[in-house]
C-alpha cells in the first residue's frame, strides 16, 4: 500500500515575492484548482469586511488578543501593514502538518524569512516579475497612487528581491502568462512530493520483501 | 533578459528503475512530447537492426572499438547485457551539458549508480511499480519466459530496488496510469529548472539594480 510509504508529516509550502510579483493571483488560482492542498488562514486585527467569515477568510482578533498571542509566542510570523497586525498562528500550520496534509501559505517576504527559521524544511518559492520594467509597470497599473508612493513601493519591492537567496525555488511570472507560473508552482509541489526523503524507504523495502 | 540569468551548464536527468518499472515506456512518451529536452544516445556492440541508424538510435561499435574506449576511460558508464556491451560516452553527456542543454538518460540501475559518482549534481529519478504483485505481473506478462527466468528477473528487480536511496526522486508507476508517472517526471524536470541554484543571482540583482 503506497499510502503507508509516505511520511506522516505534511509539507509546508510558502509562496512569497515582492509586491507586484503576482503571488496573490497565483495562489488564488491554486486555491480554486488544487483539491489536495490546504491553504493557511491568517490572523488579523483588521475588522472583517461584510462578506468575510471568521475562521474562513481570516481569524479576526482584537488588538489586545493579538498582542497576547504575540507575547505567548503563538505566532509563526507576524507583521504590521498599515495600521493593522497580520500573522500566522503556529497552531494553524502545525495542526495541518501533523495530520499529514500539505499546507500552502502566501506571505510577504519578511514573514517568509521568519518562517524559514521555524520551518527549515519548508519549500520556499519566490515569485518574481521578469524585469525591473515589468515590476514598475505592474506597480503603476495597480493603484491610483502618487508618484512618491509608487517610488516607495518600488524601493520596498527591490529590497525584497534582495532576499531571493533565502528561497528554494524561483518562479518567473511573465506578463500575461500567469498560467505558466501557476504550472511551475504546481510542478514544484508535485516534485517535492516525489522526493526520496518524503518516503519511508523501510516500508518500500518491506513491500518488496527486501 | 531572463535567459542570461540561468546557469550555462545544462542538467543531467537520469531515469532509472528495475526491469518492469516502465521506465522505457515513460521515456518514450517524454521523447515524443518534450521538445526542449535532449535524449542521450547509447553506445553498443550489438549489431544495428535494419531500421536503426548509427548516431541516431545508437553509436554502433565493434567489440575492439568498445574495449579501446573502456580502457581510454571514455565511458561515463558501461555494462554487459546478454552478449553485448552497452554504455554512455562521457562526450555524449558533456557536449550537451556544456552547450547549456538538459539531457535525459534512461538507464539500468547499475549504470545509474556509476553515473551518480561522476555527476553528483545530476537529477536521479527512480521509477517503481506500486507493489511486488504488480512487478511480478508485469514481468510475467512481458515475455514468454520459463518460470525460472521470471524468478531470476524478479530477484534482479528486487536487488535493484534496494538501491533506491541513491536516487533523488521516486515516481510510482501505477498499473494503467502511466500518464500520471510521466506527468510527475515532467514536473520534476520543471521544478529542478526553477531551483534557486540554477540561477545566477547576481544577474537577477543586476536586472533590478540591486
Amino acid at each position: 500500500m503506497v499510502l503507508g510509504m509516505i511520511k506522516e508529516h505534511g509539507l509546508l509550502i510558502v509562496i512569497s515575492g515582492p509586491s507586484g510579483s503576482g503571488k496573490t493571483s497565483i495562489t488564488k488560482i491554486l486555491r480554486e484548482t488544487e483539491a489536495n492542498l490546504n491553504f493557511s488562514i491568517s490572523a488579523t486585527t483588521r475588522p472583517p469586511r461584510p462578506d468575510e467569515l471568521d475562521g474562513v477568510d481570516y481569524y479576526f482578533f482584537s488588538e489586545v488578543e493579538f498582542q497576547h498571542k504575540i507575547e505567548a509566542g503563538e505566532f509563526a510570523e507576524w507583521a504590521v501593514y498599515g495600521s493593522h497586525h497580520y500573522g500566522t498562528l503556529k497552531k494553524t500550520l502545525n495542526d495541518t502538518l501533523q495530520s499529514g496534509k500539505d499546507i500552502l501559505l502566501e506571505i510577504e517576504v519578511q514573514g517568509a524569512i521568519q518562517l524559514r527559521k521555524l520551518y527549515p524544511d519548508g519549500i520556499f518559492i519566490f515569485i518574481i516579475p521578469p524585469s525591473q520594467a515589468s515590476l514598475e509597470a505592474r506597480l503603476r497599473n495597480r493603484r491610483t497612487e502618487s508618484e512618491d508612493d509608487i517610488r516607495r513601493r518600488l524601493l520596498i519591492a527591490k529590497s525584497e528581491i534582495s532576499y531571493i537567496n533565502n528561497y528554494d525555488y524561483i518562479v518567473f511570472n511573465y506578463d500575461n502568462q500567469i498560467e505558466k507560473a501557476v504550472e511551475n508552482v504546481r510542478c514544484i509541489i508535485a516534485a517535492v512530493r516525489c522526493r526520496v526523503n518524503r518516503y519511508i524507504l523501510r516500508q518500500i523495502q518491506k513491500e518488496f520483501n527486501l
